[in-house]
């Protein structure tokens, strides 16, 4: 196996998960690697060195281990933006559509006050429709996005552009192409 | 409101969540707050001083949002355990029984090597099915657990005694009775 020296060289490539013809990109095997982990939560975090950051705001599920670690990392609390129902108390939701259908996700309404500085994370921006959803929630409770942190962008999916278009600075550790 | 002083306090009840009788004990009030999550964190960990830690294992979901702050505090890796279906390599798997059905949990088969020492980590310890699942799903990959981390103990559930008869060490930051 060769030497990885990069983020990307911990990713994992699955072919045809979690259907025929997707190349799915693997983030558990950097996760699962001391250093890799530790290289990706220190990368993450770094275009934002001395910047104010309120919370961090986690999509579910692997959102939520790579903000768990930079919400600690950063001694700021940390809200999970979850899928339907997921949530036990009062929520705000956001439809959005995905390639056959619709999903919904959710935040709790007490969980951002306005003018909170907020940093949202996730381990993979490809169409951008997740992100957008949580970026619209955060904004309804008056939060301020410094920022959206990624591992991976898929950058034929254009994901990139469309959280752009919100006024989004977006960050991503490595790319894949082809997909 | 009363002044925060344990973690404990941090943690909010939801009358009637999932279903009507069920007092759901909410950690993301406790997650979301920046003394609280570093509070609950820190304690976590108290117990492991100077013992050797190679992975930290969290259960879907929420345990992920622990597990990656734990495993990025001792710089080593974090390993999912998901509900059937959701991680894309290869996978062993073990069922458990709800309240109402069966339900699967799956680890990648690769993920931790024999001998590593593990600590398994959850928000909340009621009856024990889940976590004896994910202790099972270690030890088939030779992995040995050093120690089961909870934030919550539900002690009238009995998950406690389930873990401890599987030779199970178990931490938990608080209890909540009348469950």
């Amino acid at each position: 196996m060769p030497k990885k020296t990069t983020v990307r060289d911990y990713i994992r490539t699955i072919v045809d998960f979690p259907h025929e013809g997707i190349m799915f990109r693997d983030v558990t095997t950097l996760f699962a690697d001391a250093r890799g982990f530790r290289m990706a939560i220190d990368q993450m975090l770094h275009p934002y060195a001395g910047m104010r950051i309120d919370k961090v705001v986690g999509l579910e599920a692997r959102g939520f281990i790579l903000g768990g670690a930079i919400a600690h990392q950063l001694s700021v609390g940390f809200v999970p933006i979850r899928k339907k129902g997921k949530l036990p108390g009062a929520v705000i939701s956001e439809h959005y559509t995905l390639e056959y259908g619709e999903a919904v996700v959710e935040i709790h309404d007490d969980a951002i006050q306005p003018g909170e500085k907020i940093l949202v994370v996730d381990d993979l921006l490809a169409t951008g429709g997740t992100a957008a959803a949580g970026i619209k929630l955060v904004e309804r409770l008056g939060g301020e996005i410094v920022s959206c942190a990624f591992v991976i962008d898929l950058p034929d999916l254009g994901g990139r552009r469309v959280l752009e278009k919100l006024g989004m600075d977006v960050h991503a550790l490595c790319e894949f192409e082809g997909e």
